[in-house]
């Protein structure tokens, strides 16, 4: 990442703290977004990166939970399964997903856990004009912000959802859970089927030699490519499907649409 | 605490991380005295304030020592004793005063604990051209900063050290300690004994309704009158001291001095 291009007031004893656990941790973009909208609120907080690794994460959570000038815990790759764990309350999406980005302390002590992810997919599609109540769409990718994709597309009237994933038991167990709540409705398949928007939610195209995810050959002219990818900013998947005169959408809007929702979450001004 | 003058740049997911453990926490200087070391040598770092509660104290550190991207850790009251406990080596003035105000991982992932209040005490005290060495000093309070005071001013020489302290417990603990290593040097005195140097290192004159915590109507003019509080920068004590003629040393240079021990100890370049 390259360095910020603003300045934030340096912290004093009475700064209120936010941390982004993830690892890697060099990449994240949530300490830029969150210092300029802390800045622009005139809110005395920061937010700062916390590497911990896997067999760290425990302890690092519970660690943080306990800081008393702590506002919340943003939580990222690979954590993001864990953190379920350390919250006393999953909101519904959280739930579906098995899966939180997001901690906060409750009036009582208690912590709850969202997960914005998929929130923030759905309103920067929505945002770019592409519907997604009624819609067939395929997923293609079952991780950290493919389950919370599923959940919030199927919570924002998908009418059918396709979910491939390589790692058979991860797709089929995310299906099965949503199944139970939109019978009838979901489809774990092994391979992507064609669908209204077909959606990237896995790390292929972070490298300049990987792969296309799918194949965009045979889809329809109506179809929406997207790719969760934020760098590059334009996949070799977004390239192909531009080329095939297919509508795309880009990964970035996914992150900046959950900044306003980490805001409403952590209670900031 | 006001508002510090200056900016740092806002952290992104690169930055370095120290904590400033304590509670409570608002008052602490340390964030601004580092943020503006890291940010005059262009460091990519930041020190943030951490509240942690006595029962909390253990979880919140191991929980900092597992973050990757961590520099260090400061501690400060009450927790300077526990911070010990975390530490796999103690510096020697840190094992003299079984106290710790600071905390950094060392090559092989072992910690290392120091602490710096009794040296940076010191070295305000030589720079504004008071010796110490061959002196007969006074302190009155053997609590977390009293006892780093104590060990710093044995090993720079002093000839003899007279401690007292309300709490007769902990004051005969460390002019035991001490003693084993200064044997008919150190005295445990409930009462203050007139001394070349005569140092408050208890909070009596945080609040402007306190006490003096010691006498200084008898002392000699010679007499050099110290108070480690910095808030106010000139205390009753000091006001007092200084209507009778006598010189005084403020609380503050403790903290500054210690900047560039703190500096060397986490390796900032």
């Amino acid at each position: 990442m390259s360095a910020p291009a603003f300045a934030i007031p340096s912290p004093t004893g009475s700064t209120r703290l936010y941390a982004v656990v993830g690892n890697p941790i060099e990449q994240v973009m949530a300490p830029s977004l969150m210092n300029r909208l802390f800045l622009d609120r005139n809110v005395d907080a920061v937010l700062v990166p916390v590497k911990a690794e896997a067999s760290g994460i425990a302890a690092v959570i519970e660690g943080l939970k306990l800081i008393g000038n702590l506002g919340g815990i943003l939580v990222t790759v690979p954590h993001k399964f864990a953190a379920c764990g350390h919250a006393d309350h999953l909101s519904e999406r959280a739930e579906l997903a098995q899966s939180a980005n997001a901690l906060r302390r409750e009036a009582d002590g208690s912590w709850s856990a969202d997960n914005f992810d998929g929130a923030g997919f759905v309103a920067g599609l929505l945002k770019a004009g592409y519907a997604v109540a009624g819609k067939m769409i395929s997923l293609v990718g079952a991780g950290g912000a493919g389950v919370s994709i599923a959940a919030a597309l199927m919570l924002a009237g998908t009418a059918d959802l396709s979910i491939t994933d390589v790692d058979e038991q991860r797709m089929a167990a995310l299906a099965d859970r949503l199944a139970q709540r939109w019978p009838g409705r979901i489809r774990a398949s092994s391979m992507p089927i064609a669908g209204d928007i077909m959606i990237n939610a896995t790390p292929i195209g972070l490298q300049p030699e990987d792969l296309l995810p799918f194949s965009v050959d045979n889809l329809p002219p109506r179809t929406v490519v997207s790719d969760i990818i934020m760098k590059p900013a334009e996949t070799r998947l977004l390239a192909a499907a531009r080329a095939r005169g297919l509508r795309v959408h880009p990964g970035l809007p996914m992150l900046t649409e959950q900044i306003e929702l980490y805001r409403q979450f952590f209670r900031v001004p």
